[in-house]
């Protein structure tokens, strides 16, 4: 089955739009319940799966938290990776890009190496440079467009011809692969052009990272991806919180995104 | 001293500009001597470096290449450092880019745990992705402004006010950061626009990709940067050879491209 047909399958049967965010990082989990190491941070993860698999319809494993600590960070992605449940969805990111062969070394990494769903992909060295990632045609690879981070304002917003780069990088993207291959990551800090967006990439699956500690707001983000195929990140706001029941908290706050994104369930995707 | 200054004083010491690029592969290193393993690719690189740090001022590690080795690919660019001499400069081509937090994590991985002089960066994210590198004043950060690939004409060219897009990210990251933490990789595909881009960065240090397999034609883009400082990257041309006599011809291939590069002693550079 290919990434984009599990994902579909996924979010209709488990009704969930929800990511969980594996932004794991030793100076944050509680140290009064896990070791302030890396064996801790496995425990970590291994806890916060157990308690949001049953909401979550994918995971996303960001590599910066990990590569941190080197060969053993990308051991514990691999280790993460065993945990999570062969049903539900896994993005790479990773934020990677580079001309041709470097790319398809990057590609092996995560689809070969790994075996994750997706990657994320930084499109700004052009087409030749995302392509090694779309060779496998069963995977799903989201690229840059518009991103949370007050720095979206820099570049990707800059008007050629009357549009924002982040809409040639979208068009030309669609122009150049198979829409089941092609995702994009959009903001959640941005819901006009989010809406905007989802008008001319209706299949496109997107990655809508910024709710919660960045500001994205709910109601609107649901509102303007429109139904269309999508996942919603959420990080912070659900695996750390300080209090006594924290397996409890982690379930409570997965249920609780679960349920807020899926004001209806997708009935748009193909 | 800063990565800046070290860099300065290589290239007038050795009188070199050269950069000696590890883009090491197990399919691609001569099995007749090597065998075909991450253990042989760890021979690979300590043949290189050992035959070529007479007149190399730079050893480039690209990360795909290591990566797609998962965890022990890792262990071999940490185990790759510990060849280099310390008087040699360093570049973790890894190409990173993300929000704030986790551009930390990725910088914490490449200048804490491995301790690479500078590292390469995609701005596409803005600016704010690209701080978290230069919070270590020491160190030299790269950032990706017209890549030496095709799909550098997607969109690093395309025209906003009456200038390219590479253009807006070397003014912006030149207003924002000192001119010793911040350079630019600028490919010897495009020698005109290295001479352009040279007169507004005199002083930054330009990494210049591209020489050798991809095209680049060196009298071209000696003339162009004008002895202002750079790194000129070969990989493919100097590690590469289907010979008998193996170490000679990569110490011979360093020495032609080193005398090639070095026209005449930088001068230029503060």
């Amino acid at each position: 089955m290919t990434s984009y047909k599990k994902a579909i399958n996924i979010i209709k049967n488990k009704k969930s739009l929800l990511c969980v965010g594996l932004d794991s990082d030793i100076s944050k989990i509680p140290h009064n319940l896990f070791s302030p190491d890396i064996n801790g941070l496995y425990d970590f993860n291994k806890t916060i799966i157990e308690n949001t698999k049953e909401f979550a319809a994918a995971y996303k494993i960001n590599f910066a938290f990990y590569e941190q600590y080197g060969s053993d960070g990308v051991c514990l992605i691999k280790k993460t990776l065993e945990l999570i449940p062969s049903d539900i969805f896994t993005i790479a990111d990773a934020k990677r890009g580079d001309i041709g062969n470097s790319s398809a070394g990057y590609s092996k990494c995560v689809f070969d190496f790994m075996n994750f769903d997706s990657i994320t992909v930084n499109p700004y060295m052009g087409m030749d440079s995302v392509a090694p990632f779309l060779e496998n045609k069963n995977k799903l690879v989201f690229l840059l467009a518009l991103t949370s981070n007050p720095g979206s304002n820099d570049f990707q917003r800059l008007i050629i011809d009357n549009k924002p780069l982040y809409e040639h990088i979208i068009e030309k993207a669609n122009n150049s692969f198979p829409t089941e291959n092609v995702g994009f990551v959009v903001g959640a800090t941005h819901p006009e052009e989010l809406n905007e967006i989802r008008k001319k990439t209706e299949n496109n699956f997107i990655l809508i990272p910024g709710i919660g500690f960045q500001g994205g707001n709910i109601d609107a983000v649901i509102k303007a991806n429109n139904n269309f195929p999508a996942f919603i990140n959420v990080s912070r706001g659900i695996i750390y919180h300080n209090v006594d029941n924290f397996n409890e908290r982690v379930s409570e706050m997965a249920l609780y995104y679960k349920n807020a994104f899926m004001l209806s369930t997708l009935i748009n995707c193909s």
